[in-house]
């Protein structure tokens, strides 16, 4: 098995002992996991230092000098030779804001493998919000929630998609029992905003660090905050400086 | 306004009196309007001779076979200089397809603005198929579908779609009056494979020719090959020969 | 021909009265053609609001204030609704500089046609900056130029560089009469830097807009500055508002 | 350092025994160097089965019928999971055709780092073919080159080429040396189409086969084949049978 194939836990070199992490879970069932990871720090120096010939073989003072000063001035190609694999399971929901800041953007460097209704026969699942999970409306923003609403409406909230989810189930396994073909009968599915995916997502480091940007961000919906921060915690013990400096200014 | 702003019905030039259409309707709420084009066969062909210093100014016999050449070796740069914008209105589940071509496919010339359920007021819609428009599963695939179903089973599945958006519609309204952030309260949205959503597509030639290329095979799902025709219907008098060549050997 | 096809001189509409150019020239022997333009500012408003299911028919002040406010908040996706086409005859080491901005930044919304010296028999030309036109080194700065040079070392450079596509020409000529290939025989061609290359570049307004942003600074190339300029003075009648908003903060 | 920092000379898994190469050495003074692999036949298969939320770990004889399939359909995003990254150092003509085949095609999950002559001090290296090297025109075709030309015309060639060195290289020395800004000095460097450059180029598995399937066919020109085999020679071990479904019906 190639060396890169594997992302295990081990210590990482350093000032800081860290345990690097393979998998987190996310939400009720979802979870992001990191398959794998190419390049480091010091690639990122490399890539830009391509004219001179040799290679750093390990990061000094200049070199991190060198990622701050590629980070500020927006020079971001050399960010573009580190990339990083996941894989990714969240509702639905999620998964469409996520591609449309895969496609919406202009970083393009991104590959996406999902799963899809057409013909899977994969048992579905739901993100289910327990009464305390919901939110009000924000008060002053077009977007992002509130507060929590009153426990008694979030109870509400819980049963009823439990119920709306139990009873639309029982239509869409009627569908397929009764022969209907699966791209169509998923017309019966209940709650699909909340129904689970799995996918694959390959993305350099400046395309990861753009989606954190936004994602991270206090108007961004609370559960893709929770993802976003799962792919940060997994990505930043690979790429400190570089990391940290696409992402100045965000307090994390 | 711009010359290029509005296409309008108009006598097309060369051989046949062509009309060209705007907007095109599709299934029970569905339609493609094309926005606006910026191009025809003469700009692939002039593209394609940059060398030359000087502009074709009529499509002459020479430039046909031209097109014909790049066609069949994939030298498919300069269709890429030719551009279309369309308005679409689209269930869901057509829309993630779409996207998916779009992504999925390198075809990266597209730009893509989309309605977010995460903050619009806009009144929901849905698809409604008929008793009539159910289909069976496909014999000896994976993918696609069948022979209609009895007609008593596609009455059900109407009944059953129609009785669960009616009552998953009270869930979300209830969610939204109790406060529950729109983000969330779309959770309890009933049947959003079928929710029908607007968005804005901007793609070069190449790439719709792709999308075609894909969506009006045999295997595609029946609802996507009717959103697949009425693009090939607006396309095809702007660029009769590019399209008929880049979508060659496909009976239409 | 179809409505875009052509860019025409006319009268634009607004408050200004408008030349709208077709061509500008650009060092001594290059130029800009400006080919076609897809959409206008309230395209751009259109594709942004495509979810309220209806279209602005005349720009209103609302619809600059949106204009300004996805420019600001960096939501660029409408901008690559609007479409440009141009034809570019530049030496070849500014149409180097151009592409790495297109491959380089994300700015995938671009196709590029091209001569090439693999096979084109067109007659060489070469950018000849006359005895005024050199250029020291910047003072300090890693890039960019300082003031003219002496006039005495700025004629002697113009003379050395004649006299090197003079003699290289030879060389170039007697490779071809001899039967070389000419993708080989090209390695004698002299000062390939200042070699003139034609091409097609269609971009999205958003990644012009980089581009501009990048090539009018200060320590971009003068000569680049040029052709940046011209592509400015062709591009801004058909994008008043928009083309203002992504190029803001830029003294022009 | 990470583990996938380093592509070490190893013994592969599998079938046979088979030395890993970091570097090959192309044209006079030219190289590829592997600098880095992400993923294996196992990701790719991984990647195309996402929704069956469990990774092979070995690869089966149904995972290889499943990459023949994939590749077989042109079903292509899977290969775009799997990552290489180089650094290549050649003649600028080999560079910008290079480039033409990652911005010309879409495949867009590329990286590009190079040099520029803008302002680096690296001191210029010229590929100068010996008196063998130097081809005719082809025959019956618009590109690619013919049998060798006679010894005598490529002793000349080769005499004519070193004499423009010399003296332009003079030429190049006394504008520097002048005060003359590199930027437009570089105007006055000879043989620019022969210059070496170095980069580093990240791409995806998809776009490298892509690059092989065009670089390596018969008309290319030959020192792109030689490049483009020192590439293919690299990246063989890493992926047997992706690669050899991607080129398939490709001699090699």
């Amino acid at each position: 098995m190639s060396p890169s194939v594997k992302v295990k836990e081990r210590i990482a070199l350093g000032t800081k002992t860290e345990r690097k992490l393979e998998k987190i879970d996310v939400l009720d069932k979802g979870y992001v996991r990191l398959v794998d990871v190419m390049g480091d720090d010091l690639r990122v120096v490399n890539a830009a230092r391509v004219s001179y010939a040799k290679e750093s073989k390990q990061l000094s003072d200049k070199d991190i000098r060198l990622i701050k000063f590629l980070a500020r001035e927006g020079h971001t190609s050399p960010f573009r030779h580190a990339m990083l694999s996941f894989e990714i399971y969240a509702p639905l929901m999620i998964a469409r804001q996520w591609w449309k800041y895969v496609v919406g953007s202009d970083h393009v460097m991104d590959a996406w493998n999902e799963a899809s209704r057409r013909y899977i026969t994969m048992e579905p699942e739901w993100y289910i919000p327990d009464e305390n999970a919901w939110r009000s409306k924000p008060d002053h923003s077009k977007q992002g929630s509130g507060e929590p609403v009153d426990r008694a409406i979030g109870r509400e909230a819980t049963q009823r998609l439990k119920r709306q989810l139990e009873e639309g189930l029982k239509d869409y396994e009627w569908a397929l029992e009764a022969g209907i073909a699966p791209e169509q009968a998923r017309l019966l599915l209940p709650s699909a905003y909340g129904m689970y995916t799995p996918w694959y997502w390959t993305a350099s480091l400046q395309s990861v660090a753009h989606m954190l940007n936004q994602r991270l961000a206090h108007d961004a919906q609370a559960e893709f905050q929770a993802y976003a921060r799962a792919v940060y915690e997994l990505v930043k013990p690979y790429f400190e400086h570089s990391l940290a400096e696409l992402l100045k200014n965000k307090e994390i």
